[in-house]
């Protein structure tokens, strides 16, 4: 069911490749573009189009302005990052050096816009593009201050708690919510579809930090402990600052630090160990359950058919319950 | 005259600062928007607004916007020209480093489209924003072409002209145009204001060039000859290629290359002699004036009384008729 969403999207976007001059300057848009992933954000934008809708078609334009505009920030975030691989292949920067990197995704962000502008809403059209620009800055400030935490020693949680808020969930809660208003939905749906998106949003987050410390390799896809190794203040980090002895602090902090001089493996094992002793899987997983709850109570919420939420639904269920 | 747009587009910008959080994202972007300028795309909006309408002030959230633009792509086309000077002060990355220098602009970049929407033009919104996109991307595209020729040895004229005319001139020819947009012009109108800012724009660009060489350091306000110090193709040195015989071009060629060893001065002197011999200087002034002609034939065609447009053609000349 998910994969006729997948499918309509992909048939799209090979229909909208960008096949302009100059070739320095889109080659690394099609690059990105093509370098796949899960399409997430728009098959969200096509469901949640389809929540009010008959047919989730008229809302293309918008799941591919999405999907471009969240390249983009990876192009750029990449670079900021000094990241080689995406999805195992050189990032832009990595091909094609700093300048067109940047530029490229420049010119993405602006052709967001101009996908934006082709959803046949007329009259919601300027609201619609409100809402991307406020998404837009949010991912933008979050970005700011994840760059922020990582030179600062006092990040507490609910600071912790915004960063993720607005550096992944907005986008995946705006999707939502500019869909919904495409599809011409009451005020009070749209809030309460872009509630859920958020709150589905810092849920994944969380689960993601749980799954980096305490995952298994072969589930999750890739090797468990590399926030530990990149002394990543995420939230279970965070969490047992907080509820740590200060023999137990001053140890984090030590392990923690990119000065420390430990064998991987070692610090890996160390700090998962504290992180076991102060109990912090089962309270990060407690407060992940808290979010997808509040998710799941915005869904009810909405005036439509329980039937027509099902897809969408079950979608969020194939995200959040990943084995944690 | 011209002073009092210049007024009030100071004032509507001081009370639209940028005090956000995280401070680390928005104070380079006050920093760059406060470092002045001439402000000649803003105040030619504000001009453009009102060749139709009685007040211009209804337009200072488009000047805004095309001001904010303009210093998103000075940010980031100063990190790709690897400038530490805008202005006599330390260029954004250069204070800030490359990362804020980057995330800097695309906020910016999305604050324009914030600012655009602000306009009370409900009915003409998406077809501004439409405009809007097209200029930024093509902006994008003059400055990818504009690093594509610098590794590049058979660039022509006429690929020379586009891609001045992309980084340089659509952006103002794009001013005018939303302008007249904005303020319900007709479509003949919206064009020969559009084709007027183009070519104006294309002249300014070619008398800049001009100016570099053959200027008065004193009255064009900078060093003579930077051009040719930096071994730039501009239309001058694309035009004695063109005319000049083979000895000629070879010594041009010679000269104008990061490995000659040749002392600044005598480089700038055997260049400057070699073009004069050639009479390029006419030559640019010439085809200068060709645009110039176009130009103001364009701002002659509008359907308006010929005192309406006194103040913007008196600007324009302001412009085009430094010493040269």
């Amino acid at each position: 069911m998910i994969e006729s969403y997948y499918q309509a999207f992909e048939t799209y976007r090979l229909q909208h490749t960008f096949d302009r001059e100059p070739t320095a300057l889109y080659s690394p848009v099609n690059y990105i573009m093509e370098l796949g992933g899960k399409r997430l954000r728009p098959i969200l934008a096509l469901m949640g189009y389809e929540l009010f809708q008959k047919d989730y078609k008229p809302a293309l334009p918008l799941a591919y302005a999405i999907e471009i505009f969240h390249n983009f920030s990876l192009v750029h975030d990449d670079i900021m990052d000094a990241a080689p691989l995406r999805r195992g292949q050189a990032t832009v920067h990595q091909k094609w050096g700093l300048n067109t990197a940047i530029l490229s995704g420049d010119v993405m962000l602006i052709y967001a816009y101009d996908y934006l502008l082709k959803l046949d809403a007329a009259d919601r059209i300027a609201d619609i593009v409100r809402v991307f620009n406020r998404v837009a800055r949010e991912v933008c400030e979050g970005q700011q201050m994840d760059m922020d935490f990582e030179v600062r020693t006092d990040v507490s949680i609910p600071e912790y708690l915004k960063m993720i808020e607005l550096k992944t969930s907005v986008l995946i809660a705006g999707a939502l919510e500019m869909a919904a208003l495409a599809a011409g939905a009451n005020e009070a749906d749209v809030r309460h579809l872009y509630e859920f998106g958020r709150n589905v949003g810092i849920a994944f987050q969380l689960q993601d930090d749980i799954l980096d410390t305490f995952g298994d390799a072969a589930a999750v896809g890739k090797q468990i402990g590399g926030d530990i190794v990149q002394n990543k203040k995420t939230f279970l980090i965070l969490k047992a600052l907080e509820l740590g002895n200060s023999t137990q602090k001053a140890e984090l902090n030590k392990l923690m630090n990119k000065d420390s001089n430990i064998d991987i493996e070692e610090k890996i094992a160390k700090v998962t160990a504290l992180l076991n002793h102060l109990n912090i899987r089962e309270v990060a997983q407690e407060l992940k359950l808290e979010f997808q709850q509040q998710a799941f109570a915005h869904l009810h919420a909405l005036t439509i058919p329980a039937e027509r939420r099902a897809t969408l639904e079950a979608l969020a269920h194939q995200l959040l319950d990943r084995n944690n």
